[in-house]
């Protein structure tokens, strides 16, 4: 084994406000150790965020950080290896020296069973029984069933096409929108961003996966979501600011939108004091959406492992964020 | 054709207070007429209720009355065509000449995939995302996947069936109680009734199906549920009085349950000052859980036709309900 001077530091910027799901621990990290033998050994991990290490420090595990700290404290930085798929807070903003990888196709199994349960939620009116509940109110509503209607998913990605899949499940038709509007797998058809006009008509669900980025933000603007059908429910998994809410929530108040469960919001935690809370057949889901509460860390090191592999002998990284377009 | 006279009466006992998704219609019985030709003319419909009609019934399709009316009033009744699955009202009542059936299997597609909804919707933790919305709190919850998860299903008729089908599209384990503890398509385990207290403990998920008879009336009683999971989800799409709500809303309020989706309340509609409208992490589905709003009358004509075809031709009829055992 290499001598402890020669060993890369890899700074574990685990946030101090990381709750059980998120923290990247000692514990998670020597079992991460024991599933990937013999590559662990070859770094050395600083803990603690002192700001020494970072000044050591080659490569950084978790986002804790902005980019003008690590600009100015972390001098040998090679590469962030982020365990979230949204790393907004820093693409575009280091200095192009420095590789940034994220997480994405974590979220794949748990999102997209997330993203499922809103639209068959939505579909059988639990959002319309919760408000009932709350007036204490008998208000009947006899459903139909979910197959053959159609889930528009916009952003195609691992989370997106994680959504598809399970929608196929149940005999949905998908409808992907991505910025090409290439195939890709687990769609029926695919539209590209600049026709979002003509897929929304079509969803009898609409389900937002999207990073946020220079192009999506606000894609999903008041014109998109005036166009959407009256039964219509939306789920957003992404991020608040590709869409609209204002826009939404005028509609969830006039009564000519079904329903939303929204994930994502600005800031987080929503306060205390947002119209949010009360908007009829809207669902608040805290962040809460995406991550698997058992594995979440565990994959995030599996994919860093991975990724260590590659930077020790000098290969390409994979899940490279593109700085520029953000994801 | 055969002469007015001696084609026989079907009396349409369609409550007044049925809405649209259950009206048994002159439109709804038209199409029927359309799709089984050569049938429906063999036979007179008597519609709006009139006692006189009632008189000279030979057949009653849909449940308006209870069997004392139907012994004084309708002395010439050989065949009831409920079409809902439970006949409580009618069963163990009616005189022994007097064939009674019900609409079993008319659930299945619907009540299947709301049970899988609801078990989702539990999975993911929306209960208590909507207990603190009204409370206006951001407390995240991160969830696994429910594949692998147990499904204990009491009642593996037509509904405790499709729900089975759909737990298992979700790689859940599925295991279900009856009577006999037979095997049923569908189920990975069978369990008898009397073996209950050993299935309650593996329940991820609890789901009810059970019609209401003597055998069934507080199955799932106080000792049951005491022996449910911290963790588990309890859904009841059957009838209210199999199980003991109070010791559930006691579990529930005490927060060692996760929480629970009810379809079925005594009475219907749930009165406002019902202490059940505001029990932590449960939601009230107003009895809509297994209907399907756009074929369900529809399919139940179709039951009646090919039961009618039988009737005419003095072959056995299907779905007959066994008034001792109540369904």
């Amino acid at each position: 084994m290499a001598a402890s001077a020669s060993r890369p530091l890899v700074y574990v910027a685990d946030s101090p406000a990381s709750g059980p799901t998120h923290e990247i621990s000692r514990a998670r990290i020597r079992a991460a150790a024991r599933r990937h033998p013999g590559l662990f050994e070859r770094v050395r991990f600083a803990y603690g965020l002192k700001r020494a290490d970072l000044a050591k420090a080659e490569i950084v595990l978790g986002v804790a950080f902005d980019a003008t700290t690590l600009r100015q404290d972390a001098p040998r930085l090679k590469w962030i290896q982020s365990i979230n798929a949204g790393v907004e807070k820093l693409a575009g903003k280091l200095d192009r020296g420095i590789a940034l990888a994220n997480a994405s196709g974590l979220h794949g199994p748990k999102g997209g069973e997330f993203g499922l349960t809103a639209m068959l939620l939505l579909n059988h009116g639990i959002q319309r029984f919760v408000g009932s509940q709350k007036r204490r109110a008998w208000e009947p509503l006899f459903t139909t069933p979910i197959e053959g209607k159609t889930a528009v998913i916009v952003g195609a990605g691992s989370l997106g096409q994680s959504v598809a899949r399970q929608a196929k499940r149940h005999g949905m038709r998908t409808i992907g929108v991505n910025t090409s509007g290439a195939p890709v797998a687990g769609f029926d058809r695919m539209l590209r961003a600049r026709d979002l006009a003509r897929a929304m008509p079509l969803a009898d669900f609409l389900v937002v996966t999207l990073p946020i980025t220079k192009a999506t933000e606000n894609l999903i603007d008041r014109a998109a979501i005036a166009r959407l059908p009256a039964h219509c429910g939306v789920v957003n998994l992404g991020r608040d600011r590709v869409m609209d809410y204002d826009a939404m929530v005028e509609r969830l108040r006039a009564g000519t939108l079904a329903g939303a469960v929204l994930d994502v919001f600005n800031p987080e935690p929503l306060p205390a004091d947002s119209p949010l809370w009360d908007v009829p057949n809207l669902i608040v889901s805290p962040h809460s959406g995406v991550d698997d509460g058992a594995v979440y860390v565990d994959r995030g090191l599996d994919i860093f492992a991975e990724n260590l592999r590659r930077h020790l002998s000098g290969r390409k990284l994979r899940n490279l964020v593109d700085l520029d377009r953000g994801y």
